[in-house]
């Protein structure tokens, strides 16, 4: 399999790049697909030393404490690995030059094909991916209000996905289409991805069976063949934490690693709830956890692509509720990249949390203090980047479109300055002169269509302009484009004789579970 | 004069410092003044060799082009340094040699004093300093609407501003108060500053018979001698770009570099007006402008007090207005402390910029779209941190709290994180083991009222009890935490004697110059 580009920081060629369908005449139609990569240094904020006191303390963990793997097979290969295993109480302790040399065996950075070739994403190095919000219950829009997420739901959100240039994945567990059946749900939302989207995607780690539908799915969407060379999913196995590995996620963990697919370890830990209070102890447990859970991937199959995953933050003491967005998950954030770059695997960090309830400041100004984080830690693969409200509860129309934006801002500040004769001017320096102004030059006329960022949603009219538009927020301009969108969808063009493969499959596959 | 202290890390310190009065028992409570640092590594967008490119490229601009100085005082001390002045254009050219030779003059960290002496400021290094809002000719809030500014917003503001922790310096053009007339409005300004606040200020440049009224001012809460040591104000002196100093701004400089008190040269360029379209010419522009202002403050007075600011942004293409908190000034702004650093002068950057017309979600982005790259550019000097509103023609007072919240949330990131064996807390973890919560430990419940940044106006309760409280967005939270800011208000004390001194002093003032 071939590398995809890694990223591209000429303005000239991004834009001179075809849009794809369903991309034109949008507000997004100058926003194409296209890889991102960050050129900057990461932001460290742990000393060699500190760096150094985690990394010990997880080891111990593991080593003095311990960790639970509630999986037989789990059990079975740690013991064979040579790990300290209890049976009774499904308990392993593990050595650390063990640990260390299962973690050494995964890859640093691997592609994940997407059915578009051209959007199969590197996971890895300074590559950044940008995933839509994942598991959200619920559904939001002006229109509609606040309700339990629906199949149509989550249709409508993969369309939007599809269409968003700066989304590189659709998470498969996007929200929760809560009028399917939950055995069958998976398979409803697995051909909705395949059906709607050509992009690179996530896949449900709930269980094996669970597992072996996705795979089952993509094998006739790739091909056997195909699907042996390399991951088409990466699915996110979260610790049930603290310091335990239940059953359902384990089974997608070797479920998916077994056959060669991607797996992103993330303990979810809630500071002060699921780990100590303290910063310093939440980091060294999400380590431990992680490095346990990457390590197993390397005893089902040696190289397997696994990710880092850090998704800590802390749990608000006033009322008990998940914090998200808070300075605490931001310092873990940045710590998680530079634990991850330590260990040498890709990282996943989450760049749209926020405890909003409507698309307000709010929702912004946590949502920028997790994305920047996750940018500046160098995660690869960033979940939850678009349409994540209220604890993650929500997936939202609107914050959606919102945070497209603030991801297009992002992918521009990423690009850098070109800096050649061209781009200095000074001739037209010279020429304009001191007090002058440049609206006019050649300079200026040949290039004032395609230089700056063009907004998707922010308002820059004045503000009678804006008053006689109808004085509109930022969440209402964002469902018109939300709309102008949809209305301009077309799906990615797909085998019809694949399409039907994959309906027949999920038609199949319903017929048998609900009869189980 | 000592220097204040360098920033604390300390968590524990940090919360035991004692409460200035006027700030206990508000929302504000737990957030008290404190000097900042920022502890990670700059960004830094330019490579070696670009950064070079750029510094030719200014260097080309002053010796080649020129810029003009329409001050005869200005152009007598250039021509007395050997610079090529042309008195009947008032134009000048400045050889590179003589360039580096006076920005090298310029300390690369000094102290500005404030009236309460552990308010005051180190700008250099890693020292990061948030200012208010500056130069707004419209005021808002929900309650009254938007207005033009009056001296009682003014006033507000200021204390607001003196009540708000996370704020380190008094913008002294905040807003504009259309109900003094131009000619004494300073002296009004000025009085509010000095009697309300008891932190550093930034003063207006507007020629030196306003520059000499502040430091009379400044002369009579400080006493002469004291006055002399250092400076207590900065004042911010924009370029009239391109390639321009007018009169007024020559006279602050002039006036202020004198007397040893601080200037901010600070072009501010509006890419595709003011410069060349492309942000390679904008920057090099802005570097030439920054780099003459400054290099002519030192011909003034040798070892004056100076920081490079930066204020360069693009104008929106389709409508033709400024464009704040955008990509493209993100990386003008991460440039701009890459050069400053560079020429070893402190940084100025802005932090809250936007273009919304409300207090909405594009408010918070976009602000956050200045506020990460300032820090992360390791700008010294942060104005328009907390209050900008609509492309800055508005102060609003809801927009204002909400930017002390990212501020504080800032502080707190960077902070880093403390990392010793009782914060790693492996006994803690081995006692709740697998499975288990740690709400209840005992390493919990003595940290827990104070481990975790507590949010001013973000919202963390559920969606129900947030519909049983009104569903109020933040923007009416934060309408609701100024309130409670301005009843608790107390006046910084201050010797009755000077209060009177002022009072005489504006009130003399005022009749000159209504006269004149």
């Amino acid at each position: 399999m071939s590398e995809p580009p890694a990223g591209d920081r000429s303005a000239g060629d991004r834009r001179s790049r075809r849009r794809p369908r369903g991309e034109a005449a949008t507000p997004l139609a100058d926003k194409p697909f296209r890889h991102t990569r960050n050129p900057f240094a990461p932001i460290e904020p742990l000393s060699a030393e500190q760096l150094h006191q985690i990394d010990d303390a997880s080891l111990r963990i593991l080593e003095e404490i311990g960790i639970d793997f509630l999986d037989d097979e789990a059990l079975d290969l740690w013991a064979a690995a040579g790990a300290e295993v209890d049976r009774a109480t499904q308990h392993v302790r593990i050595d650390r030059a063990l640990l260390r040399e299962l973690v050494g065996r995964a890859p640093g950075s691997f592609v994940l094909r997407a059915r578009n070739p051209a959007r199969s994403l590197t996971l890895g190095g300074d590559a950044i991916n940008f995933a839509t919000v994942g598991g959200a219950p619920f559904y939001s829009d002006l229109e509609k209000g606040r309700r339990p997420g629906t199949l149509a739901d989550f249709r409508q959100m993969v369309k939007l996905a599809q269409q968003c240039g700066p989304i590189h994945l659709v998470e498969g567990l996007l929200l929760e289409p809560q009028d399917v059946p939950v055995p069958v749900r998976h398979l409803e939302k697995a051909l909705a991805q395949f059906t709607l989207s050509d992009k690179a995607l996530t896949a449900a780690a709930h269980g094996r069976a669970v597992a072996a539908d996705y795979v089952a799915m993509a094998a006739i969407v790739y091909g056997e063949a195909a699907l042996a060379e390399g991951p088409v999913f990466a699915s996110i196995v979260n610790a049930n934490s603290p310091l335990r590995f239940d059953e359902r996620m384990l089974g997608g963990l070797i479920g998916y690693a077994r056959l060669g697919q991607a797996t992103v370890i993330t303990p979810f830990i809630l500071a002060g709830a699921m780990s100590p209070v303290t910063l310093a102890a939440a980091i060294a447990q999400q380590n431990a956890e992680a490095l346990a859970g990457i390590a197993l991937t390397q005893l089902v199959r040696p190289g397997a692509p696994v990710v880092y995953g850090g998704f800590t933050t802390n749990i608000d003491m006033q009322t008990g509720s998940p914090a998200f967005g808070t300075p605490e998950g931001a310092l873990a954030l940045l710590c998680g990249g530079q634990l991850a770059r330590h260990y040498g695997v890709p990282f996943r960090g989450s760049g749209g949390l926020n405890n909003a309830k409507s698309v307000d400041a709010q929702a912004s100004y946590e949502t920028q203090l997790s994305l920047w984080p996750a940018v500046m830690a160098h995660a690869n693969l960033i979940l939850h980047s678009a349409g994540w409200l209220e604890a993650g509860l929500v997936c939202s129309l609107e914050k959606f479109i919102i945070d497209v934006e603030g991801l297009a801002v992002m992918q521009r500040l990423l690009d850098g300055i070109v800096i050649d004769e061209e781009t200095l001017a000074l001739p037209f320096i010279a020429e304009v002169g001191p007090g002058g102004h440049h609206l006019g030059t050649a300079h200026t006329l040949a290039r004032y269509r395609s230089e700056f960022y063009m907004p998707i949603v922010s308002d820059r009219q004045n503000y009678d302009k804006w008053r006689e538009d109808g004085s509109h927020d930022a969440a209402r301009r964002a469902h018109t484009v939300a709309g102008q969108l949809l209305a301009a969808y077309e799906p990615p063009p797909l085998d019809p004789a694949v399409a039907e493969a994959l309906a027949d499959f999920v038609a199949r596959r319903k017929r048998e579970l609900v009869k189980e």
